[in-house]
């Protein structure tokens, strides 16, 4: 018998070379439906492999990222299959699981592959599925596995065994007619894949070289019931639509140029004001909770980054130091605020009644990414991070959490994101040797974190060895509108640079000691924050965060002179806008507005020039009846209220 | 006879040979009496040079900084023959005027000059001024000039006379015993200089080149009454107790750091307060006035500078190209924010009816100055630009410059700063090849400038020939509280740019233009800007731009609970506070916020607290009675409107 340790601590005795799927059935068949694999030891199992020893188990499903993997990887092996029947002689290199789907890297030989074959390789994909066939883990010597592909003339499976280790155990996987290299896991059989969606065909280097052989990447993604391809595609459709990128475009938010430099964004007027707006409410929400704002340069000298182990960690991937007419002067873009935050700790003796000290900057950082790998506002080369540094004594951990949770959901609740989690990130409790700061000071602030967030009743998951080597860790994910998870940002308890830049502070009992840094950004950058609004509220933001809150439209342009003269009075109220006296017909104008998302039109001609009233339109929801500017202002004031209290 | 043009554009006949104090004697026997030197054909000579052909003139003295420069140049030279008396053989270097005095570097061979020497300089100085010896122009051939110096044996003086241009005229100016070689000009005799102050000893390398000779370099400053020794030197006090770095320092503003790097200011978070304050302020008023604030990045491709100029102007002397991983990849830090702009203009199409565009951007550039070049806020590497571009028709440009003026008055004015005047610099009308956009444009450019700044009735002086090859501008001066004035920042026409990056606009006329540009930083940096307002208010500044307005002192440690409590009413009535509930006597306290220059005091104790109250002081006024939170913020509320009306 061998002893099976559960996630939640209890044990079980199974017969040794039970299998995970035997586990399930003994629980309950009905969870035994949903297992795709399982976590054997920390490490991903086909759910059909024997256990022959005592183990730490977990069943992973379709909700679990690693159950989604082994299912996606499993597909690309059914695509493969289905390759292999339509397009004879074709080779394959590569084929894992990713984000979202999978894909598979083949050299069709003299055929190609292009989007017009997707559909029939899909109904192929989806007869094979239908023969149930099993996935079969096969163990075979580094001989025989060079054999198998010699005789089948696939080069890059070669290829793939010759750079394994010499001792590492090699696996084929089989299901149906098709055989592949395969580390695995797999699902037991390719009846649990129902609803396939092939969804491109690009071009990729072998091995990411560009000076080999260019292979076909066939995309595709895949799920265990048909409803859900089919939300996966309404999802997407409704992500197109909300694409910042596009939506960033059409209501001139922001813009790159070419010549000042790609990753680079630039604030449009309109952008401007929106950001401008949310920093401000940020800085007021901060400075509740005893924040203090500062500003430091965007450089700083290499030797400020030697102090911070930063230089040794970014090097040659990064911007590059700056030079300077002086000999061996050199400066680098900064990458992280917290070097400078250390300095201004550091440039006036502290006593414990100064702490914790909450040094907040809306601090823009440049890194270095590869062009690929930028995307509109949420990766690029510049950001504005809502940062803060918080200089504590290790018994102040809990407090600054809590404080900083309840900043985080202060302010997530007023944007509009009501459902967002955390992961905390703890140390390898079996490698101690692997962190620096001492073992009661983790023990303290990885207690405090995990209590906070119980009090705070934010709900987690705890990834034990995930930690950085410097202190523990909690990851905010925010949930938008059409069901997406976004990673946002991060609380991090930091031994290391109170160390490196000698941070101290006299205690109660007239010694020095060494302060906890807290590093904290819940919401990350700026730019990705909004781009994350953007795309949760589809570019039609709280009223109180619009740029522009109000059009007033003339029917003539006669009327421009009355239209400024609300816009005057408008800006009394505290309400902006913008006026359109084009010589348009109202119908095109109103129609111009309301794509524009402004949310509120205030129509003139001359019976309300006349009467000194405004005929008054809400977006989306048409007309609301004619009254003064001053009934207007109060009508929004309720429109304002109305929308916070609905948060 | 010849023809003299004043600058009024009179004319009139005077005999050839006649000298510029013979002029002024024409005209008046107290204006001849100021006059110090003349600028005949826009070149300073002395006073007592007789005029040989038809010349305009301006008759220089005290109040202008080339007659003030001639004085001190003469001062110099006096204190050489003050030096030569004192120090037999003592060899000469270079001895100019400079901002706010002059100095001279002398070799004492084996002497040594200190400070306790200076007295008695000062007083042979003032014995020999008293002689009234003429400073005497003589023209003489580089032969005997040599032959002069190489008697003397005066070395430095040689190589001086080698480096000039094989047919440049050389002249020595003798008063009394002392003959120096120099090109003048000076005034008539030394009987002008009435007060010498000698300022400081310091080392300076000949040439300034520290592989050769180190000079003694003794400054001094000198005055035509003695009156004005004694303001300057009441002057230089307040100025010291003024000074913007110590009371940065003390009032917890801004620092520097050493490994953050010279000349790159953080701000602290009072200073990052005040400074968020008067953003604020700016951006109100900027965006009254129809500008739209973006945010660019503070860097840019090579590609960006090369294509504006900036590239090929700064080169070696600045902030080297930031390298990247990828081959050729080049970016700048931004030395200005119009390439941005520029960029932002050109990212959509416009039509004249989007004109003038006035794209304003608290923007932060990064500028290489010597490190022995930087002074505090004053002369930084790293500033914060109050900075706009407005792009307009040449049309536009006079209302433009009305606007800025309207904007630059509003705010200096609630600012403190009541005086300023402006230099309009014009094209040098005898060469128009100089510069570069049409005649026709210059004429419409200049005369708006003229024009606007008569209407605006600001007080100017013309400079023809200052202006930049691609514009006329006008630069800002104001002068302080201590009399001091401060050169702030500019507006300038610019035909280049738009050229450079093919800014464009549809006309009425449906057919393309070019549109023009204007520079636009008025108050230059957040940086500079800030450190003139602590000088002017030697750091007591107007109430709503305190960082702290109020401190609640409380008698004893057990009245923290209330004074939290006060803080917070105060807070909902938008005043700005701290409590200071230390165990201090409270006299102790009230001295220290005294000295913080924290405009109210609010003392709570026990009686206080019954009553629901607080204790009310004003800083350097005392006591102003004790009154509920809700009417000291009416009282509050009351010294902002005084202020406001002051102003």
């Amino acid at each position: 018998m061998i002893n099976i340790t559960f996630p939640d601590g209890n044990v079980r005795q199974y017969p040794s070379g039970t299998t995970a799927m035997e586990i399930a059935k003994s629980i309950s068949e009905g969870l035994a439906q949903k297992v795709l694999s399982a976590k054997i030891n920390g490490e991903v199992w086909d759910a059909t492999r024997p256990i022959a020893a005592d183990a730490t188990l977990q069943l992973l499903t379709w909700d679990d990222r690693d159950g989604k993997a082994t299912f996606w990887h499993s597909s690309a092996h059914l695509m493969a299959e289905a390759l292999e029947a339509l397009f004879p002689g074709i080779k394959f290199g590569a084929g894992p699981a990713i984000e979202s789907g999978f894909y598979y890297d083949v050299d069709p030989g003299g055929q190609t592959i292009s989007l017009d074959d997707l559909p029939r390789i899909e109904e192929k994909m989806l007869e094979l599925a239908r023969q149930k066939n099993a996935y079969v883990r096969q163990p075979i010597s580094r001989q025989d596995a060079l054999a198998f592909f010699q005789k089948k003339g696939d080069e890059y499976k070669l290829e793939l065994i010759e750079k394994r280790g010499g001792d590492e155990e090699i696996t084929l996987y089989q299901q149906g007619n098709f055989v592949d290299l395969c580390r695995g896991p797999h699902v037991p059989d390719t009846g649990y894949i129902k609803a396939i969606k092939l969804t491109n065909v690009a071009g990729a280097y072998w091995q990411g070289d560009e000076t080999r052989q260019q292979l076909t990447r066939i995309y595709g993604v895949s799920f265990p019931k048909q409803k859900d391809l089919q939300e996966y595609l309404t999802m997407l459709e409704e992500a197109k639509r909300r694409d910042h990128r596009k939506l960033g475009t059409e209501l001139e938010l922001f813009m790159f140029s070419e010549r000042v430099g790609p990753g680079l964004p630039i604030w449009l007027p309109k952008g401007n004001a929106l950001r401008d707006r949310l920093m401000n409410f940020l800085r007021v929400e901060q400075e509740k909770r005893g924040y203090k704002l500062v500003t430091t340069p965007h450089i700083g000298r290499k030797e400020l980054y030697i102090t911070s182990g930063h230089y040794a960690k970014y090097g040659k991937d990064s911007f590059q130091p700056i030079h300077t007419p002086k000999d061996g002067e050199e400066f680098l873009l900064k990458p992280m605020n917290c070097p400078h935050h250390c300095e201004i700790y550091a440039h006036r003796p502290h006593s414990y009644r100064d702490l914790p000290l909450r040094i907040a900057e809306f601090g823009t950082v440049y890194r270095y990414e590869q062009s690929g790998e930028l995307h509109g506002l949420s990766r690029v080369r510049g950001f504005t991070l809502v940062d803060a540094h918080i200089v504590c004594t290790p018994e102040q951990v809990k407090g600054e959490f809590l404080n900083v949770l309840d900043l985080t959901r202060t302010v997530l609740w007023k944007m509009g994101f009501k459902e967002f989690t955390a992961q905390i990130s703890l140390r390898d409790p079996n490698n101690p040797e692997k962190y620096i700061g001492s073992d009661a000071n983790w023990a303290v602030s990885e207690a405090a974190i995990i209590e906070a967030a119980a009090e705070a009743g934010l709900k987690t998951v705890t990834a034990l060895g995930e930690a950085a080597f410097y202190g523990p860790k909690l990851d905010f994910m925010v949930r938008d509108a059409i069901g997406r998870s976004w990673q946002l940002g991060t609380i991090q308890v930091d031994y290391n640079l109170p160390e490196r830049f000698e941070l101290e502070y006299i205690g109660a009992d007239n010694k020095t000691h060494r302060p906890v840094m807290i590093h904290r950004a819940p919401f990350g950058s700026m730019e990705r924050f909004i781009s994350i609004l953007i795309e949760n509220t589809a570019g039609k933001f709280p009223l109180w965060l619009m740029p522009e809150q109000v059009a007033v439209l003339t029917i003539s342009d006669r009327f421009a002179g009355y239209a400024e003269k609300v816009l005057q009075e408008l800006s009394a109220f505290d309400i902006r806008g913008y006026s359109d006296d084009r010589s348009e017909t109202i119908g095109r104008k109103i129609r111009e507005t309301e794509l524009k998302h402004v949310p509120f039109m205030l129509i003139i001609g001359e019976q309300e020039e006349k009467e000194g009233k405004v005929a008054v339109r809400r977006q989306g929801k048409g007309d609301q009846g004619t009254m003064t500017v001053a009934a207007f202002a109060a009508f929004f004031q309720k429109q304002l209220e109305a929308e916070e209290a609905a948060e």
